[in-house]
């Protein structure tokens, strides 16, 4: 079917890539005109104005937006009001799913059915496919099917789960109609947040690996620092690329994420190219914000999260309270690592 | 080559039953005779007594302990009593790496060579292979590479990571010399202190996705529970079982555990059968405690295990003391969640 | 000077009997007579409707409104509808200083000013003073600073802080200005947040005390359970009521809240009357709220938090999904502390 | 009564000078003769060495070391073999309660008698008094308690707890025998556990009042970064130095620390002098340990530690990990929190 793409960065122009490797005619835009031309090269329709591009597309139009979600409200706004009753408009971004929520009451009010469809699978979706947790009415996410099942991964390369039996549900081919508008994003924002725990779980634990040698370094001693009790007990001189590859297989632990974790390490044992400042994108955030309104333990998610601020450098403040506290009730200046004050 | 088992629970039982399928000989020992007469059917040579059963092992004899943590100990002792320099020891059990690195002295002394074998898989091991991450000195893991690399997944099955080249390493197939004594519980420790917190941040995203409707529950009002504010933000009646699917292709948080947790949901997708009461059995504590030792922060990990604590109740004197001083300073009785008290 | 007081529960009367000893004249409404009736016994003025209470105020009228945060809204709109320009609405409840913000604006329109005083003292308040927080417009606030100097403690029964000379601050007298229309209850919102982190690191450790016996207890042993390792490092029997009267003195940990809680343990030592399920009111949430949203982390904060949602069960599904994945994994059943399954 | 002072330290010689005071004889030594000397000038009687200091001391001899923990078992030892049965020997140092208990049986073979005497106060403590946790028999104690009882504050300066009557107990005095050999030292390192807690709940929320202001700054837009949703709500300058004064009155938080912080925040309000780097001097890291090996959760007292561990940088390799892992799925490169790239 046809489909309008407004928005072909990193993601968008993958996902017109495998649309129309599956058949699909897709029509596109872009602010910057370079990609637009790059995907007319390889089959597109281009389009030079939001105008043009709407003109492009026949009733019952069909677009989807893929733009960072500071800038949806913007297109939504100026692309509806080029739109007819009955259209659709499908933010595959990272929108928070209570903006959804008030965009869709918006758009009904026009007749235009407005569809949340969180989008997970970065860079690697175009071959791997797309998982897609799409929120809207049934009509709406009815009609644009079609679209869903071709950007999902399919059936393929993922072993049937035990107990499931007939024809595979959405779920197993790679996508799911969640629920009213905002459920698709809201899922994608759980999603998120138990993406974060679970990259924290594998950090925290390489860096003990990490550290496993410690015992095998002179630490001075003085009244600040308590001498490590069993230094024999950590020298290990781990190799950790190799064990990051070893638990790939046949572990409890293999995950797509592992995957990654290995891939990177091949590249640069020690990651020193990394400084370790982590950006958080607002779904872990959001995560913590929905677990919190509603009274729901999430300690293990929020610490994941609140590693990354402090990453940042916005725990400083916090810290040298601490300090400022143990100097005035002990006397303590603050010490390096190394033994030698640094502060205060 | 010719291999020792002691311990034929469901590990034990299923191992031996993976090495006679790669050709492997196994002496096997268990204090019930059952399962010896079981697998001596399958073509296992049975044993009645741990003098037995080292009598039929050729030297240079090789031993693999498979019994419960607390009962290594004992079981080492009488075996070792029975040995000749130069045999080997392999626990491969869920040992305390400290254990391991004691033993591993002890049994030096004696000529005897202490092989610990990190060994992940379950009860899918049998089939899918075994991750072995193993301590000991060059020489003895060395001589039992035949059969760490016949126990492992071997590199079938999973995708080569970009970047690999040549012959697979041995993490590529699936076991790994980590080290001296002690190095693979070391790294089998920290596999499941991971393993913990993957698995908190899948229960937690669950739960929330589980309490998302909660927006549509008449909730009281009093003056010790703020209501919520946007009851419509948590409307979601979300089919839990079909997105534990649905991630499981194309997104970013597919892994083995998820796996399980969405055969789960497709036998009981209220899991109402559990009630709830997580067990912790040693290797997440001693992450805990490794970290902590060295200096390394691993909240997520920390948070992971408390949650199990709290599910079994150990949490109950602190949550009094809460209430108790809220009842000082406010007034406050406590609450159910449907509003009415419950005591002081 | 004159004041009008809504809402005569726990709080409201207390405040009324504190400034009444200071010599202001009040008028008091409640929706229940009771209470307005014994502060009349007591020298206020009473009034059985909000027109009556109204039309007892002098312009410019001053009304503090002390009602639960889910009721405020409603009073205040009723309220307002009865006031003239210049009067001033003093919201001493614990409202959402986003609400305070809204409701400031909202009112600024009519010329009615609006002061948030986030308000801290419980029961205790009337004879030790309130804490107050306080925001609004430098008139507003001026205006009403007698009545604020009076509810204050003042700068009696504190020792002064090293360092400050001269005539006290207001924060020296026990009230502060913070800044415009809802600084007062944001700066109260996070003295609630860090109240729920002190509370938790006293139960935590208290209840860690509870269990330094625990070596002495007898544990069975299965493979699912690690034992202890040394069970004669906790076999303290200690007496938990008499540490708590401890600290009190000369420790780095005296606090008023450890106060509170050697009076509980005096009255009931093993807190008995407690059922533990911990209630939570709004700040302490709001204040993990505002902490992910301006990135700052607040691990503490947000794990005091987690542990009360927790002791009210909101942590079971996510516990059965644990639960379920250890069965699936590991073919493991739950576990109850005395060794006996409980489900799967 | 007569008392040996080993270790003239800040804590150390500030004791002897308490005891003094009260009336007792203090025989001192100290390996740098410089404080020996002082103290010689204020009426102590100074020793030389290890063996005058003993010759000057009256049996049955009492004598409190007070020197830095990794130096205790040195010094007990070279000092025990000077000593004679009955003799009493109290460790006074941060010394990790296992060490007590294995010390004190030791001596006991020898017929002296340990105790441990978990000391708190800082360099407050010589005009405040000391809070004394004691562990030993009840022959040993309750010969020293006429030490003990002048060492701690007594029971002026805190008012006495509701509901206690008669005499006071040893805990409203300031000391208590909490039980055998390392139940002194075990109830301090709780003690400190909290004290981590605490410290933590106030340095977070300080934070959190520090980046009140945070929706006044400009934030670039990027695909990176959301925006903050509501920058208005994050528009307060609050006066973090009054805050802190503020809470010491009439609110739920007053304690020691706050006190500690406010008079810091006098000193330098934005606390430049520190850089934040938080050592963690052993209690903490022992709480946590047993709070794990006991199976008791202490999520706030352990992520209290893990800020520290943090702000001294142990956390790079795990964020460098996160980064890697961001990086590889998302092609994201690091962010600085001006928008730079900073990485990869």
């Amino acid at each position: 079917m046809q489909l309008g793409m407004i928005g072909l960065g990193r993601m968008g122009a993958a996902m017109v890539r495998r649309l129309m490797s599956a058949g699909h005619e897709c029509v596109v835009y872009n602010l910057d005109p370079e990609p637009v031309e790059a995907l007319a090269a390889e089959g597109a329709t281009p389009s030079s104005s939001l105008g043009e591009f709407v003109s492009l597309l026949k009733p019952r139009r069909v677009v989807w937006v893929m733009v960072p979600a500071g800038a949806v409200s913007g297109v939504v706004d100026e692309l509806t009001s080029l739109l007819e009753a009955d259209d659709i408009v499908i933010d595959g971004g990272n929108s928070y799913y209570r903006d959804d929520m008030a965009r869709a009451a918006d758009l009904a009010d026009q007749g235009i059915a407005y569809v949340d469809a969180g989008t997970s699978g970065g860079v690697f979706g175009e071959q791997r496919g797309y998982c897609l947790m799409v929120g809207g009415t049934d009509d709406a996410v009815g009609h644009i099917e079609p679209i869903l099942a071709d950007l999902a991964p399919g059936v393929e390369g993922v072993d049937r789960t035990p107990g499931r039996t007939g024809e595979p549900s959405q779920a197993e081919r790679g996508y799911l109609h969640c629920g009213p508008p905002g459920a698709g994003h809201f899922v994608k924002m759980v999603h998120n947040g138990i993406e974060y725990g679970l990259m924290a779980a594998y950090a925290e634990g390489f860096n003990l690996l990490h550290h496993a040698n410690i015992g095998a370094q002179e630490v001075d001693l003085d009244a600040e620092t308590t001498p490590l009790r069993e230094p024999d007990a950590y020298r290990f001189d781990l190799d950790v690329p190799e064990i990051a590859e070893l638990w790939r297989r046949g572990s409890v632990i293999p995950s797509w994420l592992l995957d990654l974790t290995a891939a990177s390490l091949v590249e640069a044992p020690t990651l020193d190219g990394f400084a370790g400042r982590v950006s958080d994108s607002g779904e872990g955030r959001w995560t913590v914000l929905s677990a919190v309104e509603t009274g729901v333990p999430t300690p293990v998610l929020s610490a994941a999260l609140y590693e990354r601020f402090a990453s940042r450098g916005r725990d400083d403040f916090a810290n040298k309270v601490l300090s400022a506290m143990r100097y005035q009730f002990g006397g303590h200046h603050e010490k390096t690592d190394d033994g030698t004050g640094v502060g205060a």
